[in-house]
C-alpha cells in the first residue's frame, strides 16, 4: 500500500471513530517525513474530536520516544518501580516535569536534591513558553552556566556526580517535535491524550525510571479546571504503567503565582534559599540600602519559620519517590546545596566565568547570580486599601514578566533580561494594610517597569473578606 | 486579526462546535488563497465531525457560488419557483445533476428534451470519476462534438437553440475546487453539509432557476443508504430554499446499473433510443451478423412496448418541473430528437467532422457515432445456470468499465478507448436459462476484454428464487 492510500485510511478510521492497530500508529511516526502537514492536520483533528484509547496512546507515545535519540542509560532494577523508592546505591534515573506555570523553580531544587540522594537525575528542559517561564532560562541566569552540552558530557556528568540538565534538543523524540509546531498552527494542542503522549515520549527519550509529574491547574495554568488535569494525569500515568516506569503525579494550584519570585535570576536565588535550608525568601532575602534584595545569605539550618507554598511543594514532590524525612534531612544537612555547587561547577563554561571575574563557584554562588543580575532599576507596588489578598493572578503576573523581561525586543531579534523579575512579599490570604509593600519588580529597562506596573497592581486583587484558602496538592495520582 | 489568528480562531470555534457567522464564512471563502493548506484540511476535519448547521451551508454555498464567474443569464420570473412550471415562451433556466452512476445517462436525454419544451438549460459536466462514469465523456465520443467551448458562445447557444453542455472549468466556483481538491486527499469527502455546498456553489454560478437532483442511492453509488441520501438531499432543498431556486430531487436506485448500457459511445445511443421514442434498448438495437449493435434505427412514435428503468427515469426526472404528458409528447413527436440534433451541430467543429468524412448531422447521427466508435472486439457473457437475475453488482460493473474503456494507459498518460463498453441484455428479475447471453462486452483490446470477464461474470448473480424488485424512484424531496 503506497503513502497516501495508508494515511488516507488512517484518517478515515479515526474520523469515524474507530482504533488504531500498533502497527497503524508506528507506521504512522516511521512514515512521518512523507506524510505532508495537511493530511497530518486532517489526523490530529480527528484525534482531538474523536480522542485516542489508552492503548493508542502507549503505542504513540512508545513510537514517538524511539523516534530519535534515546538514553540508553544504565537501567535501574533493584527496585519496585511503584512509589517511594528504598536507598540503595543507584536508586535509579528521574526526570520530573511540570506541566508548565508562573513562578514554578522547583525543578532547580529537587534535581540537585534528589541527586544528592542517590538517584540520578537526567533532565532535558524548555524554555519559557505562553506565560510561563523555562527553566533553561532559569539556569542560563547563572554566570557561564552551559544548557547545550553534548551527549557525551552529559552522560559523563550523569556517572560522575549524579546529573546533568540540558536544553531540549532535536535529537530527542523528533517525531513530538514535528507534531506540535503543527499542532500550535492548527487548533489541535488541546487534545489530553496527544499531550500525555507529547511530554512522556520525551522524558522515555530522556532514559528516566522514574517521572514525577507536577500538573497545574488553575488560571496561570494550561490546565484550567481538576477534571482535565487528572484525566491527562490518570493518562500519563497509565503510559507508566504500561512501559514499566515509576510515574508519580500531583495535580497542584496554579491560580497564584508558586513561591515569593517570578523571573529568571530571582527565581534561581529563591531556589538557592530552599538548598540553604531557608524555609521562606523573606527570612533569606534582606530588604539592601539601595532597594534589592539580591545577596549572599549563609546555610541554616533546623530553622523553625513558616513554610512557604514553594518550599511544600518540593518537599512534597520529592516525597513521592524518595522517604520524606530523608528529604528534609538532605536540605538541612547542607547535602542538596553541596550537589547543586558541584552540578553548576561541572555544568558551567570556567573560562566565561573567569572573563567574568569569577574564579571558583563555591558556596557564594548566590552572591555571584545576585551580582551578575543586579537589576538597574526596581519599583515598589503599594496596597491601595486595608483589606486581605484575595487572589494574585498568575497569568496576567507570567504575561507582563514575558513583557518586562523574557521577550525583550532588540535589533534583529529578541534578548532576555535576566535581572527582570518581581519580588512577592503578600501571597494569598495575607493581611495587608494601605501602603503595605505587595512586590517589587526589577528590570534593566525602567520605561518597562512603568509600562507592566499598572498590570500588577490589577493582578494582585484586596478584598475585606478573608478568603478561602485553595489547597497547594488537589490531588495525588 | 490577521489572517492566522482569524483561521485558528475558526478552527477551534467549529472543534468546539461552534456556529460560524455568515462574516466569518464570508471571510474563509475571500481568504482561502491565503489560507495554508494544513489548516484549511483541520477545519475541514473539524467540520465533517462537529457539521455545519443549515445557515452555515447556505453561507458556505453562496460564498463559494460567488467566488468564481457566475452566469447572469436572463433570470426567468415568469412562474413560481416551486415544482411543475407552466408552458410560457421562457421557462426558466434549468440544471440537472446526478450525484453520480454506473449507465447513467439521463442528462443526454434529459437536456435536449427540457430544451425542446421551452426551458433554457445551461449544464456544466464532469468526468469519470471513481467507477462511475462522466457525461463529458460520453459526449466526446460524438464525432467532432467540443465541450471545452467558449463563454460567449455558451451564453449565445443558450440565446439561440435553448441548450448548452460544457466540460465544469475552473471559472466557476474556484473555492470549491480548491476545497474539494484538499477535500480528496484528507478523508474529509464524505461530509453531507459539504458535499451539498459543493454541488449547489456549482450549480448556482452556473445561473439555473431550476435544478433537478437525481441523488442516487446504492452498490453503484458514493451515498450507500438511503438515511445520508436523504440528509443530502434535504439540505441541498434547504439551500434552494434559502437562495430562491426551485430545487427538486428525487432519490433514486444505483444498485445494478442503469438502463441496458455501459461505455462511452454505445450510452449515446441508449440515449437517442430514447430520444428516438424507444422504450427500451432491446427493442431499439438489433444484433448484427458480425455480433455488433451499433446502427442507426428509424424513429418510431406511439410503440407499446415494455419501458425499461432508464426511459421511467427520463420521464421521472422531467416531471419533476414539467408536465408528464407533455414530456412524453416530446419524445413521441420528435421535438426532442430535433432539439438534440439542432445541439449537437451547434457544438461541434464542422471540419473536424468534415476530416472524419462526416457531411452533415442529421437524423443518422446514431449511425455516425455507431461507425466511429465500432469496437473492433466483442465478447459474450452467458449464463452458467438457469434461474433469476438477483443483483447485477454496478460498482463492480463500473470499475471494470474503467479497467476496459475509461482510463486506458497509453504512452504519457492515460486515453478513452470511446468504443469499449457494454450491453446487459438481462437486468435484475429477468428469468434466464443456461447459456442464455447476459452480457456483449466490447473494445478495441481484445486481451482487455478477457481480463474484465471474469469481473462481469462475478457482477451478474444468478439465484433460484424469484428476487424482491427495487423500487426505481425511492422518495420525491
Amino acid at each position: 500500500m503506497d503513502t497516501n492510500t495508508k494515511i488516507l485510511e488512517l484518517i478515515n478510521d479515526k474520523r469515524l471513530g474507530k482504533e488504531h492497530s500498533s502497527a497503524d500508529i508506528y507506521w504512522l511516526i516511521n512514515y512521518l517525513d512523507k506524510i505532508p502537514d495537511f493530511q497530518l492536520s486532517a489526523w490530529l483533528m480527528a484525534v482531538c474530536l474523536q480522542g485516542l484509547t489508552q492503548t493508542e496512546t502507549v503505542e504513540l507515545t512508545r513510537a514517538m520516544a524511539f523516534s530519535g535519540h534515546v538514553l540508553t542509560l544504565q537501567r535501574h532494577s533493584e527496585c519496585s518501580l511503584d512509589g517511594p523508592i528504598k536507598r540503595t546505591r543507584n536508586r535509579g534515573f528521574v526526570d520530573k516535569h511540570s506541566t508548565g506555570g508562573v513562578g514554578d523553580k522547583t525543578s532547580l531544587v529537587l534535581s540537585p536534591l534528589l541527586a544528592a540522594i542517590g538517584f540520578k537525575v537526567s533532565k532535558f528542559s524548555g524554555r519559557a513558553l505562553g506565560h510561563t517561564g523555562g527553566t533553561v532560562d532559569k539556569l542560563e541566569a547563572i554566570p557561564g552556566f552551559r544548557t547545550n552540552i553534548s551527549m557525551k558530557q552529559f552522560e559523563t556528568q550523569i556517572e560522575d556526580i549524579g546529573i546533568a540538565l540540558g536544553a531540549q534538543t532535536d535529537e530527542f523524540a523528533p517525531a513530538d517535535k514535528r507534531l506540535y509546531a503543527l499542532r500550535d498552527k492548527t487548533g489541535t494542542v488541546e487534545s489530553i491524550p496527544l499531550i500525555a503522549a507529547s511530554v512522556m515520549s520525551k522524558k522515555i527519550a530522556g532514559g528516566a525510571d522514574h517521572i514525577i509529574l507536577d500538573v497545574k491547574v488553575g488560571k496561570g495554568a494550561f490546565m484550567k479546571n481538576l477534571r482535565d488535569a487528572e484525566k491527562l494525569a490518570r493518562s500519563m500515568k497509565e503510559i507508566g504503567k504500561a512501559l514499566n516506569l515509576n510515574v508519580q503525579v500531583l495535580l497542584t494550584n496554579m491560580d497564584q503565582p508558586l513561591g515569593a519570585t517570578v523571573g529568571n535570576a530571582i527565581e534561581v536565588l529563591e531556589a538557592i534559599s530552599v538548598l540553604k535550608g531557608y524555609k521562606n525568601f523573606a527570612a533569606y532575602s534582606k530588604k539592601e540600602p539601595d532597594g534589592s534584595f539580591l545577596r549572599s545569605q549563609p546555610r541554616v539550618h533546623n530553622v523553625s519559620d513558616v513554610e512557604s507554598d514553594f518550599y511544600k511543594l518540593c518537599i512534597e514532590l520529592a516525597s513521592t519517590i524518595a522517604d520524606r524525612k530523608e528529604v528534609i534531612a538532605a536540605l538541612e544537612s547542607g547535602e542538596a546545596y553541596t550537589k547543586f555547587i558541584e552540578f553548576v561547577r561541572a555544568q558551567s563554561d570556567a573560562d566565561a566565568q573567569l572573563a567574568a571575574g569569577i574564579d571558583q563557584i563555591g558556596e557564594d554562588i548566590d552572591l555571584v547570580i545576585a551580582q551578575a543580575n543586579k537589576p538597574a532599576h526596581t519599583l515598589e507596588v503599594k496596597a491601595e486599601q486595608d483589606g486581605y489578598i484575595s487572589a494574585i493572578d498568575a497569568e496576567k503576573i507570567g504575561l507582563a514578566m514575558h513583557q518586562l523581561g523574557y521577550q525583550v525586543k532588540v535589533a534583529g531579534g529578541y534578548d532576555i533580561d535576566n535581572s527582570a523579575g518581581l519580588i512577592l512579599h503578600k501571597k494569598v490570604g495575607d493581611k495587608v494594610l494601605k501602603d503595605s509593600l505587595l512586590s517589587t519588580l526589577m528590570a534593566a529597562d525602567e520605561s518597562k517597569l512603568n509600562s507592566v506596573q499598572l498590570l500588577i497592581q490589577e493582578a494582585i486583587q484586596i478584598n475585606q473578606a478573608r478568603p478561602r484558602l485553595e489547597k497547594l496538592v488537589y490531588k495525588r495520582i
